[in-house]
Order: structure tokens, then C-alpha cells, then sequence
């Protein structure tokens, strides 16, 4: 059983994990610490502040869940939700579905607001479906991974004027890679991933709560049926009771921070200007190469950029191709954009302009070579 | 923000995480692959390949959850348990305690079979409360992390003389370090972690589940409230369907199929008799000291050593001496066994003779002090 394990060396450009800086990796080489040792509660209080920073919020109920981004839209609608309340999920994409989905699992009465995948959402229909609704909960992807359309939360909280209302955004794809303003734009719940924008390994989901969103959770019901992914337990470890819940993954959370201190070494403005400006070179190139985005210029996202397979052209070919002649990883379409588009992500350390040359040279390749 | 972490080099002795062999740690260095490459396919297979192994099972659906060991737990008490049927649950302990509360929140009426913390289950007790209730499921504690103490999970499979039942055993503290013998003892479902027996870094539970176990779930009523533990899903993904469900935290996975090939390497009876030596070892030492060990013999855990805190003795003091003056951290006593005894873990690369050795004689010096 002593088989070696040498995995090639990919160019990871789908739509995460991203290739994480050897800082990040190195930082999980540093001593292992139990999950009551005082260093390590010090280390947690750190990624709480990074976090903060990062998501640019002064929640205190902000920290890391210990799974992947699923499990922070599971944390977020499993605990916001009370049976059988009406909540209004805005659809224009495949994590859209997948939050409608969770919310009905989670008991809501879901009220769909659907825009063609890859299509702005009518923000008036927004604010139809939740005025002749009772909801209390509105839920948008800002970023959403299938399509590599950026969605506008911002707009959201107009939704106060109909009356006070939880918005929760979704903000896997955009977090470290587009300003998401959680308390700026008025959300009351986020979640996102380690391994995008952030530039750490997958594993963690940083979550964060207002006191709006708090107050809710603490007059439910009854608890979640989540245990795992009780916030209010959760919050009894991560708060200064230290409460055990369950044994933290250390090393994931020691990346997680150095990858937060890489960010705000860099400037979250600068950070987001190298995604803006490493998306732009690839969409000239692209366009130069005579293919075309899916996405219209003002709604597109730096971090995963979305082109259209070009007629005649065998999605599933040129991606194996880039695979395995060029070690790069990019994504392919799913649902209704299933062999239409490619999916690149452009996050974190690979948003860079030798990723970007590389990219185009080996994709313009790939596509010419008939095999 | 360029604050540097250097976290002290505890020696984990508590109950887990325990330290990691440098092996493993290398592993995570491994360069990163999306969590749809095919060479990312080969490692999970290895790594249910490998499992399986160490469950002793041939169980098809033996995979890792992305969570920590809690997430484990939830994983199988979320899908194995329908809205408002029975399930007996023995207690002994915190972990048991705990079991009882998950179950009552995926929505059972449970049927307790409580021992006093620490003491054996009386199994004429365990086989009437299911003679009597209409449980289809039935639920024990291998390892007692809370108490130290041994169940016998291969008993409850004489509850099948009753009528049938899945069993659901915790093994969250004897995987790798006990025979767990899932298919000898005919255990439905198990759960277990990364960071104890298995010796890698927390962050992964390993489950598995019987085909029995597997018709109860896909006969349930609704699936379960919870997405990213769905049993049915995630086996979509890790099972030849290679459906996308989450991304895969990958550097976890490699650091506990390196883990894995080491517990082959060594051989698993070797492995068990190593750490039942050093556990002997660890208890000739404590009676030495004139101290006592909490469970009797015939039920003590190998994994996880429980003494009792002579009368006299300052329970903190000893342990903040232990880790400030020694880096080595053991576990306290809870519940009510507050203050009451110590807890040490000797598992996975830390049950050696030295590191038995230096903790009797640290404890010792730590007992000693009056300061």
C-alpha cells in the first residue's frame, strides 16, 4: 500500500480551488495545535478580524465553518429559515437553484424570482414577489460560478423600503477578488470558500452574521436540526465562552490566515484592481482570438470569466486537450450551458498576466488542433 | 497584517488532534487538483480502497465527509433516522449524551439506555429497551472519548435475535488504534475523524455504511433537511457517477491517504497491539506513581488514557504546568468527571515508548510542583 501519489502540476483555471501561493501551504506546516490551546484561540481571533476586513463588515459573528462553501450556504439557510416560512430566492444560475433547493429542504415556501441563466435579474420583479409575499428572508448569488454573472446586492436593500427584510448573498466567487461590502450593502448573512478569491486550499467557508440576522436566529422556533452547523453553537466556540464544539481543522484554518494576511498586505483595492485588470487582458485577447464573452461587459465577473464555445468547435476536446498537453484546468458549462460555454477562473494568485498569456496561447492552440 | 504565526510544538496528548508524522504533512504539498480531475479520481478510490481496509469492511459506500468528526456523527444520524421513529441510544458518556441530542434533533424519539458515565453498559438493559420500543435503529459509542471506556459494539449484533435493526456505532476515538470489525460485528453504519487513531490533521470524518443501512435510506419518507451531508449525493460524487456535489477539500484527502498507507504499512493488527503495548506501559507507570486509572482494565481504551486526579492535586494547575513548562497537552475531565480525571490520548504516532516515557515523568515533576 505504499504507492506513491504524484499528482501532475495543473494550471488550475476551472472555477476553484485556485493554485494556492507556497506561503499559504507553507503556513499549514507550522505546529499543530489542539483545538482548547490558548496560541490557537489567538489564531482564531486573527482570522475573525482578517475576515472582517475581507468581507469589509464589523460583524461580530463572523469565522470560518469547517467544510466547504456548501456547508456555508447550508449554515446560512438552515439557520435563517423557520419552517414553513415564505423566502424569496432569486434563480438566474445553478448556485441560485442550488440555494432554492437548500431553502426548501431547510422547510421554507420558496418564492422563486427567475432570470434566464446568465441574464440580469428585473429588480422590480424582486420587489413585486417580495411585497405580495410574507417573507422575511431574500437571497441573491453575487457572483454566480455557472454563468460568470455578477449580480447586484447592492441593490438589495431597497428591499427595506417595502419593509425589514434578511438578505442573505451568496459570495463564493467573489470574495478576495470583487469588493462585496456585506455591511456597506446592508447583508445580513454571507458565506464564501477558501480556495477562490481567497487563494487558501479548499476546506472552510467563512460566514458572516449581522445582529439583524442574529436576532432572527436567536426567536426561532426551535434549533436548527443542524447541529453541526448550529450558528449559535458555532458562535459559543468562536465567542469568547470557547465553548468546545468539535475538533477544529487547524492546519486549514493556518492557511486560511496566511492567505488573509497575503490579501490585506495587498490592498483589498489593489486586489480587486489586478482582478479587473487580469479579467480585461484575457476578455481582449478572447475577443482578439474572434470568440466572444456570455456576458454582457457591465455584469461580468473578474473571477470567472465565461466564453462561448465557438460553433464547430468539441467543448469537452479542447479542454482535454488543455489538460492534458498543457496541465490547465478550466471549467466547463453545466445546465443549460452545457457544451456552450467555458468557464475560467482567474482568482487569487492566478490572476496574474503570465497566467492570462499562457492561457490564451495554449486555449488558441487547443482549439486548432483537430485530433 | 504581516503578523507571523509560530505556534510553540505542543506534544498532542489530549484527546485528539494527535501529532502528525511528517509524512503525512508532505503529503499536503502535493500540487492541488480540481476536485473533477481524473487523477483526483484515482485518490478517492485509493482512499475508499484504503478505508475499507481499516474499517475491516467491503462495504461500496465508505468515503469522507468533509467535515470533522461532529459532521460524521450528523452524517449518519441525519440519513439513517426518519421524522418521529424510535431510536435507542446508549449512553455512558459525553459522546453518547451527544448522540442522543443529535438524534432528537434529526427528529427521533429516543430511547435512552443510560449507564453512570464510565461504568459498562448492562446489555440485558440495551436489548429489553428494544424489545420493548418499536427502533428500527440502535446507536453506541466504541470509544468513549469523554470517559476512556471500551463499549462492546460487538454485542448489539445479537439484537438481531429481536428483529432487525441497524447498528451505528461511533468510532471516532478507536479507528485505527482498536478493532472496529464494522462487517465481523455487523455494524450498519459508522463514523469516525481524521486526527486520532488515523493520525492525520482534523478536518475529514470517514464514514461507512451497510447495504442494509442504505435501503433504510433510500426508503425514507423525504430525504433529509441536510444537502451537504446527504448520504445519497455525496455517494453520487464518490461513487462512479463522479457527480459534482461540493468541492473537495483535496489537500485533507492526501494527507489521510498518506495517513492510511502507513496504517497498511505497519499492518493493522501491529498497529493495535503497538498502541495496547504502550497503553500498558503508560498504566504501569501511572500505578507506579501511586495514581489510579478511572475504568477498569477489561474496558480500557488503548487510545485514550483516563487517570483520576488525586485528592489534593489542582486539576488546571497541573495541565497549565504540563503545557507551559513542557508543551504537552493532555485533556481534562467534563461533565462529571469536571476536574476529576485527566485524559491522554496515545494514538497514532504518538504512542511510542518515549513519548509515554517523558509524559510520566512530566506529570510527575507537574504533580510535584507546589507552586
Amino acid at each position: 500500500m505504499s504507492r506513491s501519489f504524484h499528482p501532475p502540476q495543473r494550471i488550475l483555471l476551472g472555477p476553484g480551488p485556485s493554485n494556492v501561493e507556497p506561503r499559504v501551504l507553507q503556513a499549514m506546516l507550522a505546529p499543530l495545535l489542539g483545538h482548547m490551546d490558548p496560541v490557537y484561540f489567538q489564531c482564531m481571533d486573527e482570522i475573525q478580524d482578517l475576515l472582517r476586513s475581507v468581507f469589509e463588515t464589523g460583524n461580530r459573528v463572523t469565522f470560518t465553518v469547517s467544510g466547504t462553501g456548501g456547508a456555508g450556504m447550508e449554515t446560512c439557510l438552515a439557520n435563517l429559515i423557520d419552517e414553513g416560512e415564505e423566502v424569496v430566492v432569486c434563480v438566474n444560475g445553478f448556485f441560485g437553484e442550488r440555494m432554492a433547493e437548500l431553502a426548501a429542504r431547510w422547510g421554507a415556501t420558496v418564492i422563486r424570482v427567475d432570470s434566464d441563466w446568465g441574464q440580469p435579474f428585473d429588480m422590480q420583479k424582486v420587489r413585486d414577489a417580495f411585497r405580495k409575499s410574507s417573507a422575511r428572508v431574500v437571497t441573491m448569488v453575487h457572483a454566480e460560478t455557472s454563468t460568470g454573472m455578477r449580480n447586484p446586492i447592492e441593490e438589495l436593500k431597497s428591499l427595506r423600503d417595502v419593509r425589514d427584510a434578511i438578505l442573505v448573498a451568496d459570495t463564493v466567487t467573489s470574495l478576495g477578488a470583487h469588493p462585496v461590502g456585506i455591511d456597506r450593502n446592508s447583508i445580513d448573512a454571507s458565506y464564501s470558500c477558501s480556495q477562490k478569491g481567497i487563494g487558501a486550499p479548499p476546506g472552510l467557508a467563512p460566514v458572516t452574521f449581522s445582529e439583524r440576522a442574529l436576532e432572527k436566529i436567536r426567536n426561532r422556533k426551535a434549533p436548527p436540526r443542524t447541529w453541526y452547523l448550529d450558528v449559535q453553537l458555532l458562535n459559543k466556540y468562536w465567542g469568547s465562552d470557547r465553548a468546545y464544539h468539535h475538533t477544529a481543522p487547524a492546519l486549514m484554518n493556518y492557511a486560511l490566515r496566511e492567505a488573509l494576511c497575503i490579501i490585506l498586505e495587498e490592498g483589498l483595492e489593489a486586489r480587486w484592481q489586478r482582478h479587473e485588470r487580469n479579467s480585461g487582458t484575457f476578455v481582449a485577447g478572447i475577443e482578439a482570438m474572434g470568440l466572444e464573452m456570455l456576458v454582457a461587459p457591465e455584469y461580468r465577473l473578474w473571477s470567472l470569466n465565461t466564453v462561448r464555445v465557438p460553433d464547430g468547435v468539441d467543448d469537452a476536446r479542447v479542454r482535454s486537450r488543455l489538460l492534458n498537453s498543457h496541465n490547465i484546468e478550466i471549467g466547463s458549462g453545466f445546465g443549460v450551458f452545457k457544451g456552450k460555454i467555458w468557464r475560467v477562473g482567474l482568482m487569487g494568485a492566478n490572476s496574474n498576466q503570465n497566467t492570462v498569456l499562457l492561457l490564451l496561447a495554449a486555449l488558441k492552440s487547443a482549439i486548432a488542433t483537430r485530433a
